[in-house]
């Protein structure tokens, strides 16, 4: 009656970025920008701390949908990139299934723009081949809060599990003794209040 | 435990329209009434664009409930159009289910107002004869939140798939390839920023 | 995987008013107390049009909870009350389960304050039981939208359908033909969008 | 202790439409995009409908800001328009300033993206010159309702009357008289709600 | 730098209900319907239990717009009822002006729909004459919250106070020993909350 | 043209508590009552703090609207209590007027149930008798954020300054010096934020 | 296809509460601090109340996460406490695990900060091993609704039951019988609306 | 009757940015943490590349405030740094006014946590001394909507111009001709979607 629990592991789980492009996130109107933005970049610090083989991925980039932006693909240099020539589910295109085929993971995190359709399409057909499927929801945007909350729930009820960018690394890392300053480091940067328990705690104790 | 991953196929999908009559529209409150008009349209357009085989219905459009707007009228002349004498889920109109068997079709597009009377209704009977059914949920409009909400999980639970309108184009459409332009005009017509992003990109690239 | 279509049928239907006391009513704020009260007196009123078995209980009425409101008192002078002298769970006062059982209904359309436990509660044991379980989601209320998502959760997953009134009186009456008049006067007297309908209507066909 | 009330006059009033271009739209978050453009356009049509004199002007349209939305250029095509070499308040643009002059009205009607730069700063310029300003709210829009309410703070402040698209089109019109059909479709083409309103009634007088 | 206070005085006030019609109440929805029909049904019924002067009027009530909602009508059957040919702004019909000087009163209370037109206009004009005008803004109602700010900013600048139907009622009953039962009705039929506690305290006190 | 800052001065201010009552308060649903209790809590926390002279007053305390909260009573034994026999506005009882008189305070704080009534008629009349009046408005409670608004503007264009509690008191202390304990106290127990920022600070530097 | 009702039974449940840190309450930003405290607190005098086994855990609580809030500290001084050396899984910590196991119980009522995270992993672990669920979703907090919504929806699937403080006490109760005065001050303590009810109601049965 | 417009001016401006400390940021709950950072910073690098005077201060800061966030301490290194001994009010202490005073300049554009308290009090405090008084609205913060908008009222009355990091930037530039790439840096480097079309503008022309 209910899902198991399927836990993140580093050492089984890759990355999908799917059309984070200039153009489209024009589009995304159901989170705050700098929010969005900064969970997008969150996840790719993430990506590139845990090691996890990123594939990027784009619609159409070199019309209006607009270019991946800069700092997904200078974070990624070696990364499979695959600029797809027309499918609209990434999954349609072999070479993109090729790419996480040869991660040789089992577990898929995927994040895009826009939700219901680059994030959900590929999201739904890798279940449908037996993957496990980790949906990074607030590194995935869309046009409202009903279109986001539709696709939350097409994707739920296929087995999709909804995530976010802070779970994922938690649920990854495991224990902070593997790596406190790593994560630290990583929390610092994205999350402002975490910051500022980080800069109160060390001159309090820096004053000792 | 889950529901497989059941995929719109513009060779095996029609829509259903159902009660978008002019009175009725004035109880539509839980989405902007400017942006509630362009869902519908573009639905229909949607509709036109794949050549699905698209059926419409109305509730008593003599009386307060009015009559459908002329626009889907308009967009749809040769469509059965089954004005029901009393029955308020259109599945229990016989000459209505005998239009959607004639369709052929396996898969139920259907959008209406209001949501948890005129859309659920013969959604869980259309599922429960064995179609596959996908609600447009932005083009399906209610009182209230509450009751969408309710509405959205009676409908999920028995095995509807929720979508939108953006996100039945995209799955029905599957690759670019098929016709760039005309899948660039629907969402042109219908997203003001998809709009805005082709305006930038046809006068930057005509300038070359 | 999924759950079949249950439909409301009003020869098979009970109706359970839990604890709508004039105390309680204090600590619904997850619904406008203007809409609320005009639900609950919509729910009492379609219970009546369509001659429901309809049971009343309150929990300590001669406390801080309060009496029971009036006008539901009122509208069924006959109907079994059970003030309960103890028991949160109005199933687990037995006096109650009997009448529920006396009715000899297989569908129990229930609402209540507060949500998450004078209705889910009786809902969760109903089900239990095997009854068909139908919550009038806007007719109950609670302290707050977590409270009422996290119970809608709870009841959902163990199979309640949640509705709301208009639902139900829609799905109970099937077919405007069987009452045309009747219907339209319960729907005139709590949708005030469906009253000016048929203001405007009424004024423009007379001066035909 | 109060400002008198400066009422529109239509020949008394010029409309000056700043910087709606494609890539600043983009910018705009404090209202949905299907209803931005609608107000947009419909403030473009009451300017037709009304004959005033109108003034385009944008900023930057060769770089990232983009051209101006090309439905407006259509519109107007005989209208001065000012594409602003550098300055960001218009009125510090001398052929913007003397074509505002030109139009010898005293009434400015000002909308623009975003509000409180594009729209604020020559709106406050002008009735430092002693005109009376009328800010057209819903058809300028910004970042977020944080500087949106700001940005009215201080215009209002300064004595600019904070207006919407239909009470301008209202005040200017005076009677209904003067001309029902072109108001009534000016109407119908940008509120949905009295587009059903006319439907409705066209219908049901149509049937005497 | 202030306005003085202008308290409401029984003795001196009267109210005009503009265009509360059952076409244009669609287009309300800055506020939720049920609430909305309660406020302006709470207004009239305070009207005449202080037995103010009432002026009823309303925009071509044979179109569209719908006819006046009948319990005003009916709740006021012997006050000047003015249904304009044309005029937007009820103030530039003399009829309507000439019942109003008529009534001899200087304080003038006014609601409608819709907010920035039907009820900003005479506002500003019955101010410009000297009145001082109490605006009702719950029983007020228009397109969205955008419009119904800009409107109450340009009506506050001018002069007007924003009121709501209880401050109104309690500014102008003064002391409760006036009429205890009279006024507790009033609010007991108007305030769920107020309802509740009156049924709470009524029971407990027959007890002793 | 504006109004000059009247600062808070501690040997010159009063606290008017009006109409906190049991009954009342369920009125109150323009704020969270969790907060809306802490808040008010938080407010005779600091009038008894900084000694001011503090008067109570309520409306009817033996019908319907309740006693006064009894953790206001118990604060304040010795405070003015005024149990008002009929008048709405405090203001109009003698007995209150002149126990605001012999405090000999030219600066009044004030805060009750509801906002637009209790707080603001007293709140006019004030100012038009030459006191400087300060509104505590989150300490203040009202049907909802409409009615909130409306009774804001009113009072701030007649020159009430509007502030919430953690402002008055913050201007009544001047500087932390005077009593850094007494001060974290009151911020500690009423804002848990500061109350976490003072536990995690103590224990970090009991540590040293 | 449905879960069945698991009633909470006072012999057979546990309290978790993990990680209620004064660092780590800073993220909390998707429910109101004043409430969210209360939330906790109500949590804490329920499991003391019900004598309920309960097990605090805190992460690196000599780290910026800060010190267990004091309060349940103090209310639990017997209570096994573990303070994890570094698995943000608590339940990846044996010691924790032992605890657990060491009560005997079935039914595990989890709370904490943050919500995906420090409640989420161990619910999921718990049911994992076949324990019964029950998480306190309005004691538990995270950084927004997105969050949380899409940690509510995996615990949910999983097989967590998402309560609230009051549901969960009410569940445990069973019968106000079984002690009414303790019940009732558990409520009066943690809702402000129930204790204004009590408060009116003592005082005029007090008056008899 | 209304404030003439006072424009900012490069040459007369200085910034004041008030006890932005790490822990009192915890407090700051009416603006989402993301987006207050960056506002912060986006204030923080217009005052540096307009090359303003700016002066920082600080409340208590070796208490659990804590310490100013690093990131202003480093850019301005040489600016005055005022830790305030006890004052609240920053415009008491005499080394913080003689730092503005030593500007030379009339406008002073303010920032700070927590708005009613930090930014207001100086804010106030400025404008009685004769100086021109700039909020940045969006670069302040504090505990709630309802403490900020009663700040704002009481500033805005005051003669405080409310303004945002945008608008300051922009009406300081006053014409991009002056530096195109730098002022297209900031905003890049702050505005999401504005980087966004800078990267999709420069794409395009690069392929040229």
């Amino acid at each position: 009656m209910t899902t198991p629990y399927k836990r993140l592991d580093k050492n089984d789980a890759a990355v999908l970025l799917v059309d984070h492009q200039a153009g489209l996130l024009s589009l995304v109107r159901d989170i705050d920008p700098d929010k969005f933005r900064n969970n997008v970049l969150a996840l790719s610090d993430l990506a590139k701390y845990f090691n996890l083989p990123t594939i990027l991925t784009t619609s159409f980039e070199t019309g209006p949908n607009g270019p991946l932006v800069p700092e997904l693909k200078a974070q990624f240099p070696d990364a499979p990139y695959i600029p797809r020539p027309g499918q609209i589910n990434a999954w349609d295109n072999e070479e993109f299934v090729k790419a996480v085929k040869a991660t040789g993971k089992k577990q898929l995190i995927i994040a895009g723009v826009v939700t219901e359709v680059c994030v959900a399409f590929p999201a739904l057909s890798a279940i449908a081949e037996g993957y496990d499927v980790f949906v990074v929801s607030d590194a995935s945007g869309t046009f409202d809060e009903i279109t986001r909350n539709a696709a939350w729930e097409r994707m739920a009820r296929a087995g999709v599990q909804l995530m976010t960018w802070f779970g994922v690394a938690c649920e990854l890392h495991r224990d902070w003794r593997n790596d406190i300053e790593g994560l630290g480091a990583l929390f610092s940067n994205h999350i402002p209040d975490y910051r500022n328990l980080m800069t109160s705690y060390s001159v309090l104790t820096a004053q000792k």
